[in-house]
């Protein structure tokens, strides 16, 4: 499957650090980028990973560190999935097989894992920010290093990264944007830049190393003169037109053959080596899987891929054969949308992760791709809530951070009904401690007008849609792991719930655990580990929602219990803790004990996603002991 | 002081609604516009609020209500402080003397107060985003009304208008975007876009009539043509040059003289005739204060403003001569930084609000101005922080809102030490719901890493920025009010603090107050009360620090109280909740009563911050009564 398998050598085995990397001649290059093909594709059929943005960038990564002197020289990647490569030339090939993996690599790049990672990340479109802050820290304290970043244009559509280059724009200071431009970032290029960047590909040709010598001579120079200009208060200011990065201030370089040495070494050694202190702006166009063909012919499915056979390129069927909630979500809102015409859905850059695609298939019109714009996309869902489209916003709890203050001033403050999907809440497992989604309870909870629910099982799920549907004087949000739930199947009919009321799953005494979400499952054990154990069996409330949260139901719990145990998929600040404050400022509190598990207040690395529960006590023997703890001391 | 001041008629009493404007003869309207400033300037000077940014758009919004057919055209004001002309045309004239008090009108558009406020807001740049989102939702629904949005240049560095417009560009549907340029935001303009715009400004004349007529008949079919060739792939397409909306996909028309009714009406009559089904960005140049001499020579001074002399434009003096905790910021990061020549200070665009006025005059080479940018802001700090400089980020507690996702995964995550600074912690009065900064401890306390502390007094302040300035290790914040505490002067010689250790102000018995923040007096005062009605002196201890909370001390209190009562600036989910949730899973809170006293549940309103805090039960009153119910009920 790998072109030229012909060509395997061994080179890769000699490179411990980019200085190995730097003795070898130029030519020798295209046989280490097939080598590290080699090792990224069997490596990620075994542990998953984001296979093809690494693949797309694998002469680009050896080229920077060929001709860069990292780690002196800053290189900062955004999002930082696509860093095999990197992780490779810089002394962890040998830990690469634990990637992703409990005490092994982290599947992006990281501070504390490396020298040669100067900024971690996980979410996109940082690093432009964190290259003009490391360019204006180098500048301060007198130092000469380069500072580079490579960002994808899909990253670029992220404001933030507008607010980086508007900035950048503005100053002298000497850094470098690697724009990647593979012409989608996870799903389909959407948006005006990605228009303008097919314009300028169309219209110009790669540049060839004579071409960039001298244009690098001619025009730097009359760059900054512009730049000049402008400190001149635009004395003679001019439109100078061009491409939307010039008309931000930066010096635009290309667009340059990603996967050519020819070019790329030749173009990174001038643009290295030009006096000229100014943001520089390298347009560099890669092929997303490049050399893995199941992955260049759909690049969206090898994105991020579980395990694979590299041969065929299928993945391994999963051993849990229950509806995904991401399914579950998918099939719900798609069956509701063919009652209900004024259901509209809302992602961002992410139609396949949310399970949108479906949506979006059989409801083009109403579906809303907005780009890696997760604000845009909240206040635009506010937009439509206010001309009486029911909005329905899918985004990965982790993700939704970057919409808080939309979410508050924009939505909840004008108690406009946007319904937020929240998926991937709770541990995500080998992604690590920038994916995991324990922090939206926390955020949401304390947010005035807001009805928060989380589902124990995707038939929940299902009916927690069809609540969301009719809530039409309040933004509600539901959040939903990764995975799949207890349901072997999803139902036919289902009816939505009442605001603000729980369930009582089973009658018991001394003790009630009270579980928001998943963890329902891990109480229903500890009950029975309790029953087993101390032989009496402990009450187990399925909470439903977070907010507003069943008063009646907690009061009678108190009565007839000695202690309260509350369990949910998050950081402290959420759900328990919002029960508990009421609790005592109520007076309830007074004569019942309390706990209140969640997720420690540590940033936890990837492992399983069972693991990480375990680790943080959410599993059923820890549940059962704090049960246990409690009882019978009132 | 007012231009004219000889032409004033009583045409503005006339004026019911827009229906009423739009019966007037053109040549009325700049004696209308006469009006309006005299009764803005009249009213502000005893009511204090967003005087410049009013006052520079009363033709503007006088034409968009003659030219379109509002409300059921919907026009959006961005950010909203510039709305005053508006409301006084849309029936809220006779409510117009009770702007920002109490049971009046808000300062800012919002949608419970008028048909003709279609979105509210406070924070800036949501606009666009509104108004894409409203636009889908008319042709979804089928509807034909003109959507407008009026966005200031400044507000336009925000990453959020970069993602509407990316968003905007990439479709066909029908909006306006006006571009109200005054060359300036609050403070003096940062950033490449904003020299772009002076680019176009130094390199086109106004448009005239007639100019436009030709331009929007000619260029209008050519901008449909361009959107048609970019469907069909570029096949033909062009790097197109030109003005950097151009580049996004927006039809542009301008620049336009904002004060000239004379352009206004045409120019705005042409647009909303015009057949075409495209985004059109107008941009209209005015000028900030217009009409007022005082508000025209200083910008700044008068954005947003406290009663004022209407002839002499001087301010009524304080009567708290205390130093404002935003003072005491400035003169002790300006003293610190002649110490520690690593100490940086960043804001986004508000130096004057946040007291970094004072820092960039003295040491300008490290004082950063990044535009209305927050989420930018932090993560260019967590930028500079890798490099060894020691940045200080001053924002708004509001404001902070933005930058969540940066404060949690570019700064947290990676335990860089960046100090946050946050300004108009707790009520704020009469700006109202938007801008209360009572949201930052339920979102900080529960991020990983964070140390997060709060003064009494502006004496405490200087020791926390102290204490920040030593903390190496971790990310630190501090928060404090708007206005003045009860230090009367500011300290010469202080010294940092021990991180997470509180103070105990009073030993009493039977209940402890624990307060973080300014409401120590109020504690002070219920203790007070207590003594003198119930005969027992309470303890009161000042937390000093959310995060990490004093964990000993608690244990003490618990040892030797019946019951501990947690009194904050913020809604549930920050210290108390923090506090409390860790006494219960160790088994403090088993057998003392705890209560817990937050900002309620709602968005409050504007009123005076005083009555804000008694509204939310705050006040020593409360605070007392509190106490009495738990004393002597172990």
């Amino acid at each position: 499957m790998i072109d030229n398998e012909s060509e395997y050598s061994d080179l890769l085995s000699q490179i411990n650090s980019p200085v190995d990397l730097r003795q070898l001649p130029i030519c020798d290059l295209p046989k280490l980028a097939q080598d590290i093909r080699h090792k990224i594709i069997d490596v990620v059929s075994k542990t998953g990973g984001h296979l093809g943005s690494s693949l797309g960038v694998v002469e680009l990564t050896i080229a920077l560190h060929y001709v860069f002197n990292t780690p002196d020289d800053k290189l900062i990647f955004d999002v930082g999935h696509q860093c095999y490569t990197h992780k490779l030339l810089t002394g962890r090939r040998d830990r690469f097989d634990k990637l992703r993996q409990e005490g092994g690599l982290s599947g992006f790049t990281k501070r504390s894992e490396s020298d040669f990672d100067p900024f971690g990340a996980g979410h996109s479109s940082t690093s432009v920010s964190a290259a003009v802050g490391m360019a204006a820290g180098r500048d301060l304290t007198g130092r000469k290093n380069n500072v580079i970043c490579v960002i994808g244009d899909g990253s670029m559509s992220a404001g933030m990264a507008f607010e980086a280059l508007n900035n950048a724009g503005d100053t002298n200071r000497r850094m470098i944007v690697i724009l990647n431009d593979n012409d989608m970032s996870i799903a389909q290029p959407v948006g005006a830049l990605s228009h303008h960047l097919s314009q300028i590909l169309s219209s110009k040709k790669y540049m060839s190393l004579r071409q960039t010598a001298l244009e690098m001579s001619e025009r730097l120079p009359q760059f900054v003169k512009k730049m000049a200009l402008k400190v001149e208060h635009h004395a003679k200011g001019l439109v100078t037109g061009g491409t939307l990065f010039e008309e931000l201030g930066l010096y635009y370089v290309g667009p340059i053959d990603g996967h050519s040495f020819d070019q790329l070494i030749p173009i990174l050694t001038n643009v290295r080596d030009a006096p000229e202190e100014c943001p520089i702006l390298i347009h560099v166009v890669t092929q997303k899987g490049k050399g893995y063909a199941p992955a260049e012919q759909k690049p969206s499915k090898y994105h991020g891929v579980s395990k694979f056979d590299v041969t065929t390129g299928e993945f391994v069927p999963k051993t849990n054969k229950n509806p995904t909630f991401t399914q579950t979500f998918s099939d719900t809102l798609v069956s509701m949308a063919a009652q209900d015409s004024t259901i509209a859905a809302i992602t961002a850059a992410m139609p396949s992760g949310t399970g949108l695609d479906a949506f979006s298939q059989m409801y083009n019109s109403r579906f809303f791709d907005v780009g890696i714009a997760e604000q845009h996309a909240v206040t635009f869902a506010a937009g439509l809530a206010c001309e009486g489209v029911k909005p329905f916003v899918a985004l990965y709890s982790s993700f939704l951070q970057r919409a808080y203050d939309q979410v508050l001033h924009d939505v909840a403050l004008q108690n406009l009904p946007v319904r937020f999907c929240i998926d991937r809440a709770g541990f995500v497992g080998d992604d690590g401690a920038t994916h995991h989604g324990v922090f939206d309870l926390a955020m949401l909870c304390p947010i005035p007008n807001m009805i928060v629910m989380a589902p124990s099982d995707q038939q929940e799920l299902q009916k927690m849609l069809l609540t969301m549907q009719e809530i039409n004087d309040h933004p509600s949000a539901v959040r939903y792991p990764r995975g799949s739930g207890e349901c072997v199947e999803l139902a036919n009919n289902v009816e939505p719930l009442e605001v603000g009321k729980g369930r009582v799953l089973r009658e018991g005494k001394k003790v009630a655990v009270v579980s928001l979400g998943t963890r329902l499952k891990a109480c229903l054990d500890a009950a029975d580990l309790v029953k087993n154990h101390k032989n009496f069996e402990p009450t187990v409330v399925d909470a439903r929602f977070a907010k507003p949260f069943d008063k009646d139901l907690i009061r009678q719990l108190v009565k007839k219990h000695d202690g309260l145990v509350f369990v949910e998929e998050g950081v402290t600040g959420g759900f328990g803790t919002m029960v508990m404050n009421w609790m005592t400022n109520e007076g309830l509190s007074d004569g019942v004990k309390l706990r209140c598990l969640t997720v420690p207040d540590v940033f936890v690395e990837q492992a399983t996603a069972e693991r990480q529960y375990e680790l943080a006590g959410l599993d059923a023997k820890h549940i059962s002991q704090v049960i246990e703890s409690i009882a019978g001391k009132k």
